[in-house]
């Protein structure tokens, strides 16, 4: 299975686009990490709620990779997501992932998204491929 | 009620960082859209979830502010997506929004998201306010 | 494709368990109807959440059939539900199914639920197959 | 804090139609059990969606009033359910319920659902109070 360094390089090759980090990958799970600047706010200083499901998607996607290996030949189906507090402005996101189901057909996993620093879930996210 | 132009304006002022433009409100509903380029795509040439839920989030607060007047004071919840299609990754994602209910405490509204010019959704949202 | 009888008599011979009752089917979509009494309420006097979701999931499973034909091979992978409005304890609870996408491994439909006569929905369910 | 006998008698009071037992609440959560018999089954043998579903709400509302005390007022306002795996039609079911916020306007949980004597869960369920 793909090593961290490994994922990191495949997500920048194939997804140049994302700002997420890969911290850790196996086991099941990831943990990945977005910084937050000007862009990714929204009114009243906060982090918007697109940049939260971008940090979800793209986390269930490198633990699935460091289950499966290095594809792209994933697609998400269905992404759930429930905001729970307001992220702060000024910290990193980080979200926790874990798959909760590797099937043929149908992939599960869940990702909990925290301000760097403070241990109470900013939302939790359900996400299928 | 706002009007249309009153109401980009007051995104314009608000939430710089979005992309979406209001194409028409009223009605309990909204239609909006967002252009796509290189900043927009995912692996495969296609438009990635995020700009997706970004637009029906928006369109959906756009919606809102149609019935209830400009406001800041409302925030998700809760969003649901299921991806339907690969968009195209050249053409325009148009969301047409509805609000399924606008009361006190509980706001619900889904979402049908289109590729310009073709007229079966890309993704379909609920959310929740 | 089935008739409305020949659907009728599969869920009846398939799915004894079930009280929805089959009202329409054809077109992308069906209407069906589950009788209200005691047994489906919840405290307060409405009816309670898991029968308004079984009739939802009943309700696109025969939509569903009405497109690919009667068949027994299909599993519920997503059922998200936002409730709006108490349903009615005492009327027969509707629910209007509509197919968003019918592919070869991802159906995806959506049903607004009514307490009959009243034509705002109690409830709005998303489901993936 | 109600005692799990206390939460069990509310609930054979308030809400007779549920065969949802209590087994263990406190600390954020809660553990409840469902006996499995012909009523509880779907086409194939396994348990029917539903059942799951009501499981996970019951579940929820138990850990909450473990939280806030006995109560009957507060509403589900979303449900969303990812089915991983069949349920045997012969073992019980058993929801491990986690709350991820009690705020003063939103209560979120979470719901891993089990078959008796097999840790891979069958369903997740995220609701919202």
């Amino acid at each position: 299975m793909p090593t961290k360094a490994e994922l990191a390089a495949f997500l920048a090759a194939e997804f140049p686009q994302t700002k997420v980090m890969v911290e850790a990958v196996g086991d099941g799970g990831a943990r990945v990490r977005h910084a937050i600047g000007f862009d990714e706010l929204r009114p009243g200083g906060s982090v918007s709620g697109p940049v939260l499901m971008a940090v979800a998607d793209v986390g269930l996607y490198v633990a699935l990779c460091g289950e499966l290996g290095l594809t792209v030949d994933v697609a998400t189906t269905n992404l759930n997501t429930n905001f729970l507090r307001m992220p702060a402005g000024d910290r990193d996101i980080i979200g926790e992932c874990r798959l909760l189901k590797v099937g043929r057909t149908l992939i599960v996993g869940e990702v909990s998204l925290f301000s760097e620093g403070d241990d109470r879930p900013v939302a939790h996210v359900v996400g299928t491929y």
